[in-house]
């Protein structure tokens, strides 16, 4: 061969290694069987679709981003979110469909952004929504942080809050402020309070128009804090004075409600009347969800309640409530922050055959399998060194050794490789002390937080 | 909102409803179950890649159909194939990898062919290859048809043929008779032995230019058949005259008889003389796999040994082998026959609250959910019709019914909606009626050939 291509992955696109690819997977594969457990039905839509499809909404900062081009006359793009393909699938298959559609989707996205670290141009995310064919009972909104909350600590998380808000609270209040038209600009302010301090805050304010009066009360009110029940109670204070301020209390006081009785610790969720979310296409309940330890991440998973789903596509009204995880940015950040369990492996055994036939050896590892035991036999002809060096490198739990005289006496001699115990007995008895052992490293969770 | 955008997915991409999604997960876990149980690991490559890199090899029929455009500076092109993304990966990963290198993958890939029935655009590969560094065992090779023939049977599928072949065979024979130069044009007439009978494949033969005892030669090669004994016994008639043919026959050798020691049975393997595959790539052992009740379908699973995996890109000498699925061809293919099953459903059970506090209904709903029961709650205020029928809609087994009585007493009433059997009891005594019925059906087979 001449002039070699140099093998490279575009800057933005992760790919790893297979003990990272390991772990990476143990977290779909959780995230799968918590949306599993509720109901929630699996869906795959296409990565590229007609351009006009996909931009029905138009315009945005995501418009810029986008990975469009042309293919014979075709004007196609690469989905940015899951959001989009999913409302213009529930359109098409309305009549198809059973509602509340429940479903999860857990697929790669684009976006082409200038590349930094822990930023990607192609990233999972992992998605669920509830759409509702016309009404969407409230109580969906407080499953969904139980969901979460099954999410996290399935996966091994616990030190996390949920954040909850209602929009309808704040844009009620800014209703009754007669500021309804700097909702976004006083939230962005507000949202500095505990890095700049309230004197601060309340001259950003003012310098954006509000009187002093006004600042007053916007500090007053983001203030509000204590129990789920003493928020409600004090929110209660202001009613009377707005429509929509009242319907949110009693969404979030429902919300709230609903999550006690989804067993969630109260230590894992709060109400914050600070979060806000992106206020064109959310319109009741809303979600952030932080790691207590790492505030500086910002939220790994949000969501919240939208009144219309499709409106692009179709009349129907289609109310939801969902959430979303960035898992790519989540999976880099815990794997640099080392809070990755390294138990994963690719196999359970390696069969390490000592002899020139191998049939014993095959006849084990296919034993070993019809007993859900993951088996790879080494097949190379090697010095022993080199074959018990392959299962230390993958992190093989286990090595069977089979030479002349385990085949003679129709046994098995098993090395545990983290102890080195090494055992030689009949196969039979053997699986049940892999077993054991797997059974417990299967048990760990993915994440660990070490203090 | 004023003109709605039509909803519509691009031909030739495939997109399912909810109840043929949950089908084609149960087949992709199937098979990362397969893979996984002889230790292959996953990988996860890039959908987007630099032209220049995917493209390595360059021209040929795949550069047609490659969707390729820039973004800014960059030129960029999808996968059509996951053979390119791995032998990018392994020439910029070696010194970080352990081989032999195992992997799966089971991916999309792209091609923009011209759309018809049954070809996608968009379509899922599932791979799996054995990449040795320098060298790689022949007995790899037969460890793959086991793996093929426990992918296909843990679907449900035993009617299948394993077709095994020798490029080495193929290419040797052919320069014993002094036809190298035709090898492709022969082995396609030879194809069409069965629809045409051997006076006409004679005909074209010595269109070719073969002489009539050529052509004789060859007929007499391809009727070779028999046990895989017998087929190995009448090569060797023609041993010593060619050293890459003797080498064929020892290698084929290796791998039936090494497929034997795995336990595939006789039925569904052969040697067929005729499959040679990509001629350009692979450089031995050579697989198809066919649906003997449906030879029209052609090959559902195939691959083979190739010589040099990443020639394009490292000076390494990387042997391997593997095989690839075309899963969304082989599902679309399967779901159109009838053959999978419709037992699968997204839930198990749908709880029904039937009074105002849900807490009870939620706290049964989190207890099935600990003991690995999926379970829905049917939140939406409906007229009970409804949401029994949501329950039918969606093929959940089992409706359970939470209202006053069931609660007064600690029970569940619990309905079995394929028979109407219904049973009022308390939950632990429930748990292991509903257990039992799921296990019987998630060891259910997804692929189902009724006679």
């Amino acid at each position: 061969m001449g002039n070699k291509v140099t093998p490279r992955t575009l800057s933005g696109f992760m790919e790893l290694l297979p003990q990272e690819q390991l772990k990476f997977d143990k977290i779909v594969r959780t995230l799968q069987d918590v949306y599993g457990s509720y109901g929630f039905l699996p869906l795959d839509t296409p990565i590229l679709e007609s351009a006009e499809v996909l931009l029905a909404k138009g315009g945005g900062e995501t418009e810029k981003q986008i990975y469009r081009f042309e293919k014979g006359d075709t004007d196609l793009a690469m989905r940015f979110d899951l959001t989009v393909p999913l409302a213009k699938y529930v359109a098409k298959n309305y009549s198809s469909l059973t509602f509340p559609f429940k479903r999860y989707q857990i697929g790669k996205v684009y976006r082409g952004e200038r590349a930094q670290k822990g930023r990607f141009r192609e990233f999972y995310q992992a998605d669920i929504d509830i759409i509702g064919d016309t009404k969407l009972d409230i109580v969906n909104d407080a499953e969904v942080p139980s969901i979460i909350y099954n999410i996290f600590t399935s996966l091994g998380l616990d030190d996390f809050t949920i954040r909850i808000n209602n929009r309808k609270v704040l844009s009620g209040f800014f209703e009754i402020l007669d500021l309804s038209e700097n909702v976004t600009d006083i939230l962005r302010i507000v949202d500095k309070l505990e890095k700049i301090g309230s004197d601060a805050v309340a001259k950003e304010l003012e310098d954006l128009g509000a009187s002093h009066e006004q600042c007053q009360e916007i500090l007053k009110f983001i203030r509000i804090s204590g129990t789920t029940k003493d928020v409600i109670s004090q929110l209660r204070s202001y009613s009377g004075k707005n429509e929509t301020f009242d319907a949110g209390v009693d969404e979030l006081e429902a919300v709230v409600l609903g999550i006690a009785a989804f067993c969630v610790p109260e230590k894992n969720y709060k109400i914050d009347l600070c979060i806000a979310r992106g206020l064109d296409y959310y319109t009741g309940t809303v979600y952030e969800t932080t790691f207590n330890k790492h505030p500086e991440i910002g939220s790994i998973c949000s969501g919240g309640r939208y009144d219309n789903l499709a409106e692009y596509y179709t009349d129907k009204k289609l109310p939801g409530v969902g959430i979303s995880i960035g898992l790519t940015r989540l999976f880099y950040i815990l794997s640099t922050m080392g809070y990755l369990s390294d138990t994963t492996a690719g196999a359970d055994v390696l069969v390490i055959p000592m002899t020139q036939d191998l049939s014993y050896a095959i006849g084990t590892a296919t034993a070993m399998r019809h007993e859900g035991i993951r088996t790879q036999i080494y097949f190379e002809q090697k010095k022993f060194k080199h074959k018990i060096g392959y299962a230390d490198k993958l992190g093989i739990p286990f090595a069977a050794f089979i030479g002349e005289d385990e085949i003679a006496q129709g046994k098995v001699t098993l090395k545990n490789m983290s102890t080195g115990d090494q055992v030689t007995q009949p196969l039979e008895e053997l699986i049940p002390v892999i077993r054991h052992q797997l059974d417990q490293s299967r048990g760990e969770k993915i994440i660990i937080v070490r203090d």
